[in-house]
């Protein structure tokens, strides 16, 4: 017999059914039990009559703590007096498949952020939180529709290489490791091997997997061990290709995510859907500074990057003059953007930063393709040729125009979200202090 | 103007269209010149007329290396005569977008074993090759196909973590890295993650990701970085569950793949499409060694597992028996298992393993999920508890019953693709020696 879903309970009323769950809760009342049963898809109650029939189940019952798992082989009745559902199972037969201690770790219906480091040791019990069983069902649908979005439009996936023998572009910041008596480095990005696969000439890729980043932050939105959506796109134009396409992906996957659990985010985490029919706005670099100077009459620190409490602007810019919760700020000065970013005439960077509700989300740009000019930029960050060999063949044998972007999916869920801290927003979250379980 | 893929360009005739790709080739005769281009989804020719009028095209075009980028502005023409795909683009205008150095280093389009190792130090310019091509767009489909299956099937997708204070199953064979002063260690399965998963009442989960394999080992299917697809299903009743699912969901995703590329397949590889609408065979271990040494005379040197030579000849009867070549092997001794595999009455383990063309491409289980018999278990095996404490908490507070399975998707390629390396079925391969590009 197969384990029913409390989902499919509704197509079996009145079969013999086998349903498995966790025991959630048992009211044990003068004439009756109660069991409420607990799957990833819901709750059901089984009723057990205080019959002499039943008196070895009941029996057997008293002695199970909260939270063992249980086998019910009974008839489903529909019973539309049962608060739960309107439905409730008369077991036959109860097998205890697993049993828990009687005491649990903490109440894990409670998220308390005082307790947060005792959530995360016992995370398998913290996460069986209803709150935390939906964030990991969208966040599943979120990133399998950026990949159908991808796939539909005929890109090609890739893993790229996690251990490396050079180093990352930032060079600062890397994990390390022995391997087999030489130095190797753990992948703080996609970024050169997604360029190489435009050398390799597969027009358009991309990669969901994790990123490394030994910085020692303790921040709410910092982790060493983060999975990244990168994308790279060959043929362009110009950068504006590239947010054009990040901009209808990410519409299409937000749409499929709020199509099927709108309402249960709604609920459960107080949030209202961002609106994903409005274009998102768009300005330069130059004009952020101007609006934010003349609209906030705000100056920020740094004239040739934005602060967190600039980015929060040009958000609240975007909702209030354009109703959307996104906006792109391009055109970077080459003083904040790494080597590889095109420059224009003007000595801008091709690039763009995604912000959504106060935060940035993506940094994106056209990279430079042309191995001379490349060269140049190189230099001019102070960085050696040498360090980067592997990386300049690339561009020895052909190479299309090309430009991509990356998204850190954790931050991204934060912000749908409103989840305070991203160790709530990952799996099982990494950090400088943090690497169990 | 938005460049067309070769693949489009048939919805454009008579048209000013913008089209960028790599210069394959250039036939340069005393009236005309002809350009060969490619992007990844095709070839088409563009030509130019020596008119007076085209001179300046043509003097430009005759300093071009091929393998530099073009991007040509012209009319697209209808013309059935031209052997490559019976259209043509008379060029308006052309930029190159970058050049090649006139030679490369080596000629992409012979797959040249003896090349091995300089196809790899120059991986972007061996998978510009035809067959990789198709390669890496068949392993889009076929992990876009094991994801979608997963999703429709309302599993959850899960990201275990890559670094861990602990090491993983094995203990041996493992990388480990200086974190923040402390040894952590890279993943070598999300095993106990996907375990940890079902105790967070995740009911049904997958993983594809890297797995880390501190093996010194040379051989053709050995690499340090794979990728692997992990699945793990709660509320079994027994291993045969994982194995209906595994083999449902190997059909639905190898299916997808035949539908849409199984002629370039077949043309491109030279290797017929296995038969995925017959049943697996299923045998047990002990029926597979009777059949080994009545209808083989073999007798294996191991008395308690399968050794090459027995899996291939196993794949042999199955196809010869029942038609399939995919064979499940079922029920092995527990010394040839892992301690977390469940045993049955007679003392072996709940476990299979898939064969296809003669290797072993799964091992799958149920596993022991309580946790007096899973102690007991692991002391068998002569491990200490201590050393599994992390583990063995995720069976303290419940736990459901489950199962599931991992495969390698390079192995699986290879199989499929008949590759005799999984260097060549790997974007950029990891090995030993190898930590380039």
């Amino acid at each position: 017999m197969k384990k029913i879903f409390v989902r499919d309970l509704e197509k079996h009323y009145d079969e013999t059914i086998e349903f498995q769950g966790f025991l959630e809760n048992v009211r044990d009342l003068p004439y009756v039990m109660f069991l409420i049963l607990r799957d990833g898809t819901g709750k059901v109650q089984a009723t057990i009559e205080k019959t002499e029939e039943n008196q070895e189940l009941i029996d057997m019952m008293q002695g199970v703590s909260l939270e063992s798992t249980l086998k019910v082989v009974g008839v489903l009745k529909n019973a539309p007096a049962v608060k739960m559902g309107g439905k409730e199972i008369i077991p036959i037969s109860i097998v205890v498949t697993s049993k828990s201690l009687s005491e649990l770790p903490f109440d894990y219906n409670k998220k308390d952020n005082s307790l947060r480091e005792t959530r995360l040791d016992y995370r398998f019990v913290d996460l069986r939180r209803q709150d935390n069983n939906l964030l990991f069902k969208a966040a599943t649908l979120l990133e399998h529709s950026l990949r159908e979005y991808c796939v539909q439009n005929n890109f090609m996936e890739i893993h790229s290489p996690k251990i490396s023998g050079a180093a990352a572009e930032s060079g600062a910041e890397t994990f390390s490791l022995d391997y087999f008596g030489r130095t190797a480095y753990l992948s703080q990005s996609p970024q050169f091997y997604k360029q190489m696969a435009m050398a390799a000439g597969f027009d358009k890729v991309f990669e969901i997997g994790p990123a490394f980043r030994a910085e020692n932050s303790h921040t709410s939105y910092h982790a060493t061990e983060i999975n990244m959506a990168d994308v790279e796109i060959s043929w362009i134009d110009s950068y504006q290709d590239v947010m054009d396409f990040e901009e209808a992906w990410l519409k299409f996957a937000i749409g499929k995510v709020y199509e099927k659990y709108g309402e249960q985010i709604e609920k459960e985490f107080k949030v209202k859907p961002t609106d994903i029919e409005r274009p998102f706005a768009r300005v330069t670099f130059k004009e952020a500074k101007e609006i934010l100077k003349e609209r906030y009459h705000y100056v920020g620190e740094k004239e040739d990057d934005l602060e967190r409490k600039e980015e929060n602007l040009l958000c609240k810019y975007a909702k209030d003059e354009f109703g959307t919760e996104f906006i792109f700020v391009t055109e970077y000065p080459f003083a904040a953007r790494p080597f590889y970013h095109m420059l224009d005439e003007s000595g801008n960077t091709c690039s763009y930063d995604l912000l959504f509700r106060g935060i940035e989300i993506t940094t994106g740009a056209q990279r430079e393709h042309r191995l001379d000019i490349l060269k140049k930029q190189i230099l001019v960050k102070g960085i050696t040729l040498e360090s980067l060999d592997f990386y300049l063949e690339f561009f020895q044998y052909g190479i299309p125009p090309h430009g991509g972007f990356a998204i850190g999916l954790q931050r991204l869920m934060m912000l749908l979200f409103h989840i305070d801290n991203i160790r709530e927003a990952t799996f099982i979250y990494r950090g400088p202090t943090r690497l169990n379980p």
